[in-house]
């Protein structure tokens, strides 16, 4: 995956940067094409995080998404490839994404990825 | 954004202000414009906060944020702002406001600060 | 307010008063009438408290709760007052009231009173 | 309440007793008779456990749960005499019930035990 | 129980084995038979885990569920079995299993297992 | 029941009196005595009609409501004398009103009423 | 099945018998006792019905239901039962019973029964 | 009202005016102001019709909605008038909406039209 | 399919046989192999019918049905057969199948058949 | 829109031509692009039929809608054309399609088509 859907995100200045808060942007019509059948997948991505000096834009956060629209992604690599690219733009003090995928064979999946670590369960 | 919507809220005497508490108040009714779009925005704002002198009024709480009615704001400023304003009338113990915006573009946001401090995630 | 409705109230021995245990009793019929406009206030009154040597009659509570119908009552004040009174009467560990109100003028409000102490928040 | 009720349940051994795991059950028709009014009183046992070396056999954890079909039973009394019973029969790490009763005059009520503590609100 | 259902499972390289994060895998048409009654049984498992190096291959998973289909199989014990043979083959740094089976008799079983340790409740 | 209820409702002249047109008006808050037990009932109100000349007020429709919040009042009676006033007053087309109690011994009650006939199963 | 459990019902006039009006009476909390098995059913049992000169008092609706506790009944044929004796009772212009019985065998069924015929449906 | 509010909406020729099918647009985001008090209402609108030779485009009714935003309207005035501009400019078959607005005073209120008829309940 | 699955029901006397009534059956484990993938397929069944003569038995529908778990079925075949059945077992004045199954590669399918005839869509 | 797309689709002899029955399939993974903005649209398809000598078969039901993924397709158009084709491919008794699509600027739209003819509504 090149660098090239990163470059669609843009980012506007946090306009509170003395105070910690959330920001939770949920995007339910997620879709990317699976690379082992070339079937299309489809989910729900929750992002929250709290801003440091920048905010993502909406708009732009619309279109880096829909750039996996023909792209082969598996689950688990483009949740944990967003959350790269959000972190890589936004330098945030913390960052989520929950992503939740649609029934494939009976069976679904949700990916939940953390920067900068996952803060329950994990003794690593 | 002047000081003069902060001006129509009204506070009363906390009738039991040795014991701490919590009072919510959901706000299911709040629109304001975007200033880039021109569009109207649409979202609950859930208010709650342990009093410590003053409780807000609900009356005035519902005028101010008609206030906003038609006028310019961006999701994270206004919800920041509005939690300054309260916070500056009522000097509460604590204060917390989440802001859960309805779509736009297939993705919602939702804004949650607090005040003196974000209990979670903040390791600022 | 008078301590008449208090007095209203019965107990009965806590059956098991060496075992720590939790008596949740929802009571979704809770009107009084607003002293400002004089119109009737509906709400869910949710009581949760650990007994020490003695647990309230419910229905002397549903009695005691019935002398509100047609006094008038702030939403925070009352919350307490209902609270100070249960604790007088059964002298609990532990005691917390949640007052849920229905909605009005598009805003609801919820009040949550604890004794002896808020555990979550409170920085007092 | 005699010893007779407790006698009709049965254990098997515990099929993995080196690891800690939680074993839930829900019986929503939990039925007995109130001894003031003798009405017929309905609602939900939730029992959750870590089992020791001993499980419950949930065919004569249903036995033993209709014997109170046509007996007298106080809502705070009958869940922790149930508990009491499941402890003396299974033994086991940690035991939590939860009997939620559907409304009587408008009021419903929940009753949380534990062994061998309360974990949370407790400050006995 | 043979070792022949362990090793229809397979496993694929944890694309991010640097960062600590979660997968979730919701299987709800689990079914097995009674080892008593014959009958057949029927459950939803929810599978969680941070992966170490390996994570499973969901089209094997679903085979490996389905050798349970006319396998006679204890709810307590077919839960610690599949978490043994999930672990033994992906080996991660934390695993869960919930199995929540439909009713019989009117009562229903949910059993919640944990690799390496149960985080809460237990005192053992 | 005096006619001073009915007195209290006002109606306003039907903005369009030539095309027939429903108009539904929910009201949860309904509280009346059971004129028995001297006990307090609550329900919900669901008013539909079509209007002739006249539509009934909504603020004189609480009022006259509230009328009943200390009157004696059995569900089937009370039911039937609310739509008596209400076809009184607006002399609709044709109006429907469901009165939906909450449950007093376990058991709750629905009563609908119809001007002029109801529709469906009546053959009297 | 006596007449003795007819016997309990009561009966009060219909306040309004110009009017033909539906009264509908939930009762969720019917029990009997399986005549094969000696395990006990529940359902919830939902009359409705056109009153004439007579309407069933609740009271005596509950503790004729409550006639049932000990007594064995099939499904189909106890619904039948109970509307013949409300119909005796009362004389109603139409009346109907929906009887939902809990599962059994992860089975559940609801017959529904009509006096003096079903509306739909029937080529009889 | 002027009718400039209905010079904002447009239209597109039905892409299958051969066969009669039906359109449901629902905009859950309508605000006016009430003209008796001032205060803001909202409510959603459903509009369902069979178009004839013009579809209404959602742009331009979102902008027509839009102008109620500071405008006095009664609910049903209201809901009638917008009917009257959308059948004038599309000539549909047949359309109604449904005006579903929010509680004021413990009180809601859904008003429903139809051109060119109300085909159930009228008898006018 | 051989008619040996059909032997597996049996049938008792309709009790109430001189009134057509609604009996209603929910069969939420029903569960078959599809032919051509060989995977497991799941869904729920109701049947409802209003008897002749005869009644089927719920033990031995459990059992019929049951005897599909290893049987290749297609969707629309499966439930025709099942009508054929139960028709050919009870006799019955009208029955009606809806078999709703869980989606397979997003897509989710209900077949609904009925006896004598569709009352609804058809003009065959 | 070429015929390429219809020619995907494939069908199978209708296993009980003798008896009308209804076959419904929903669809909630449909996406196309909006032909003047040119973002994704995404919605729901319920597809009813009762079949005359043929069905259409699943998987290439699902091959088909994939291949609007990235072709332009206005809302009432696009529901109209797979009806078209589904009609032409399967000569069906009767067919229904339901489409609905996810909110655009806070507004949703939902169509309805049926063959040979809407039921309802329709005065044409
Ligand atoms: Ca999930
Ligand atoms: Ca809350
Ligand atoms: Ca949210
Ligand atoms: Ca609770
Ligand atoms: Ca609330
Ligand atoms: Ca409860
Ligand atoms: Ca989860
Ligand atoms: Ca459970
Ligand atoms: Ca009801
Ligand atoms: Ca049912
Ligand atoms: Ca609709
Ligand atoms: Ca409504
Ligand atoms: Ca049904
Ligand atoms: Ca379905
Ligand atoms: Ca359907
Ligand atoms: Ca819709």
């Amino acid at each position: 995956m090149s660098d090239s859907f990163k470059e669609i995100l843009e980012t506007f200045p946090n306009p509170h940067p003395n105070r910690d808060y959330l920001i939770e942007t949920v995007c339910p019509e997620f879709t990317s094409v699976c690379p082992k059948t070339g079937q299309p997948d489809f989910g729900t991505l929750t992002i929250t995080y709290i801003a440091n000096e920048h905010c993502f834009e909406l708009k732009s956060l619309k279109l880096y998404l829909q750039e996996y629209r023909n792209h082969g992604a598996f689950y688990e690599d483009v949740t944990n490839l967003i959350l790269n690219d959000l972190v890589k733009i936004t330098q945030p003090k913390w960052m989520q994404i929950i992503a939740d995928f649609t029934p494939r064979g009976g069976i679904r999946t949700k990916v939940t990825v953390e920067y900068p670590s996952l803060a329950i369960h994990s003794q690593g």
